[in-house]
């Protein structure tokens, strides 16, 4: 497997394009499309919020009746969630035009949206959006970093990545875009994440592939703990790459999902890292659990922790505040073995032994703790389970940018 | 039952001191000394983190096995917790100092501490600052308001509350301290909180009646999702009042935890007004719920959520966020079916019907939320179940506070 440039235009037959549809934000591009010039097989898991955005509710009907799906359309800036009867109807909408205009069934046409929650999305920009996507669409990396851009919020990069491999002697791609970078505590999936690829390969497995995926890249990240109700993660594959078609799981099927969880957990690491206001990246990695739910739970309870999370931000090595999270995390285990460590490009050092702190260079840990990408490790002494859980700092901005959002 | 001036002093008996001992902050008291003439029943409750502080191990023990207690030793600015085996001797080398000076067994003295985690208690000076304690314990108001002061840490102000109420016709008096301002999300109790009453009552209906108060008041409590490592919340009873004691659940028993539930209540809010770096005061009230359970849980996701938190700050009604923390409390509901409201003194409004955003003020909106104490009101129509909780807006300060707290 290599990374390779570009997105969701990387694989064979995919098409995508961005515009300026002023749903919300001036200026910039606020809606895209991924389209395939063939059907694909659709495979999707979204937020477990009881609270689920129109959209949500239109793609999940979708990916689990429709015979295929061939586009997904997407605006940034207004969320279509607590919008009532009138959001589902608007999501009819959408895909009554874009079925028009792309000559594909409206049961083919996927939908997203990310923004505020709590407004009705303006309908009539919205199709002439819609107007401009199919028109500007086009199969060329550029294309793909256009739709990668349309799809942001509070974001301040596009998230993209690709990667080739072989299935059954045949060259595979597979690319992915995403968004997402705050009420960002996925729990089933994040925020909005795109993946596409050329490879054949059943229904049923491209779901278990994307199920089990998720569990260990976009669930392990938090931002603010905060699960949306628009959380949304789709992979479309059209099998135009020629492989034979995945109906088992083989050496084929782990050569997929090797691919999909290395593009997942890049994306979702990208996330973490451009979480609103962050200026650090925190891992958090636990091993020696006694389950993989504990390890997950435990990593992801010390990312999620405000007073971690601050404390990261202030470069201070607060071993107590990462050991009281684990504490709280609802898992058992003994705190009276517990080893932790700081590490990072500039070094990695021991700060508690066995549930105590140890007398550590405060110096030192300042150097590690000042570095853009920071992980704490936690020994548990309980077992054979790792986990990793990737979340950012607690700054001064997140809370501007959090405090008047709508405005 | 009536509210009185004071706190731990103002019951029968019961004499307070707060000095200064260095412990971590300079030129401010932070030992504090709760003593009684006469031995008292203690219940208490604890953190429910895994990681628990040597004080808290140390004070369960004597709760549940010492025959009586006498007085409570309390230190800020090291929490001995993350302190191991020299954690525990240092709380037994506390009870010695302080058995020997107050005239009291070892095992009648309980011990507080707060601050940092990971570090040792500096023995010396705690000893030091037993003995000014000793000296200078009184049971005037003063007294009593000077240990109040002296259990802070990132608290901006003490928090007290005294209450009279009768018993079987007898005059009985209970009141209270507490502290707590960050890592405050408490699960089982609250940072430390300690009442005295001169009532007479049974141990085990004392500790029922705690146990039970602690649910709908400190337990509906979060500053920032941290469950710290020394919550503790005990009460004190020395019988001094003369009512013939408490030792069933009829009338005098009420009137007791109508007491105890007023008095934990008060303290309760204080914190959560004083949260860390907060401007406001963040109340939720969801009613209709299901169940009592459920009701909780939902008030508590609202106020815990960091979205919601910080669009109080900005003074911006984003019911989303608030419709958002209830969709993933975890808790079943409809979510076609939530009102929601929000409240102060200068006015109430609806915001949502039915799941979906009204067309309300935004100015009348902003007016509302920009008093410094705001309510949220859910009305799930799902049963009859009500239940509140309290929290703070998240502010610049909060980061500020938590991003060096240890320098």
């Amino acid at each position: 497997m290599k990374v390779i440039e570009g997105g969701v235009t990387a694989a064979k037959g995919f098409e995508a394009a961005g515009v300026e549809a002023n749903i919300k934000y001036q200026n910039r591009k606020d809606m895209a499309l991924i389209y395939s010039t063939t059907p694909c097989q659709a495979a999707g898991t979204f937020t477990t919020n009881v609270v689920k955005a129109a959209p949500v509710l239109w793609d999940k009907d979708i990916v689990e009746n429709s015979p295929f799906a061939q586009a997904v359309v997407v605006n940034a800036g207004v969320a279509n969630a607590g919008t009532g009867v009138q959001g589902m109807a608007y999501c009819k909408e959408e895909a009554d035009a874009a079925s028009e205009l792309l000559h594909i069934p409206q049961n083919a046409v996927l939908i997203g949206s990310t923004g505020v929650i709590g407004m009705q999305i303006p309908i009539d920009r919205i199709k002439e959006g819609i107007k401009l996507l199919a028109a500007a669409k086009a199969d060329t990396l550029e294309a793909g970093h256009t739709a990668a851009e349309a799809i942001m919020t509070t974001d301040t990069h596009r998230k993209e990545i690709a990667v080739r491999f072989l299935v059954d002697g045949t060259e595979v791609t597979l690319g992915g875009m995403c968004k997402g970078s705050g009420m960002i505590h996925p729990n089933m999936c994040t925020m909005l994440s795109y993946i596409t690829t050329d490879a054949a390969i059943s229904k049923t497995l491209l779901q278990e592939a994307l199920s089990a995926s998720i569990q260990d890249s976009y669930n392990m990240v938090s931002v603010d703990g905060d699960t949306s109700t628009n959380d949304t993660c789709l992979v479309l594959a059209n099998g135009l790459a020629g492989n034979p078609q995945i109906t088992e799981k083989g050496e084929a099927y782990q050569a997929f999902c090797e691919a999909l969880d290395y593009v997942n957990t890049y994306l979702a690491k990208q996330m973490a890292a451009d979480g609103e206001g962050a200026t650090a990246l925190f891992e958090a990695t636990v091993y020696h659990a006694a389950t993989k739910q504990d390890a997950r739970i435990l990593a992801k309870s010390v990312i999620s922790s405000n007073l971690s999370k601050a404390a990261i931000y202030g470069h201070d090595a607060n071993g107590g505040r990462f050991l009281c999270a684990l504490g709280y995390s609802g898992v058992h285990f003994n705190p009276d073995k517990v080893d932790l460590f700081i590490e990072s490009k500039a070094g990695k050092i021991q700060i508690f032994q066995d549930g105590a702190a140890l007398d550590y260079s405060e110096e030192e840990a300042t150097k590690i703790l000042s570095e853009p990408e920071v992980t704490v490790l936690a020994d548990m002494k309980m077992g054979e389970e790792t986990a990793t859980a990737w979340g950012c700092d607690l700054t001064y901005d997140y809370v501007k940018i959090n405090a008047d959002y709508r405005s």
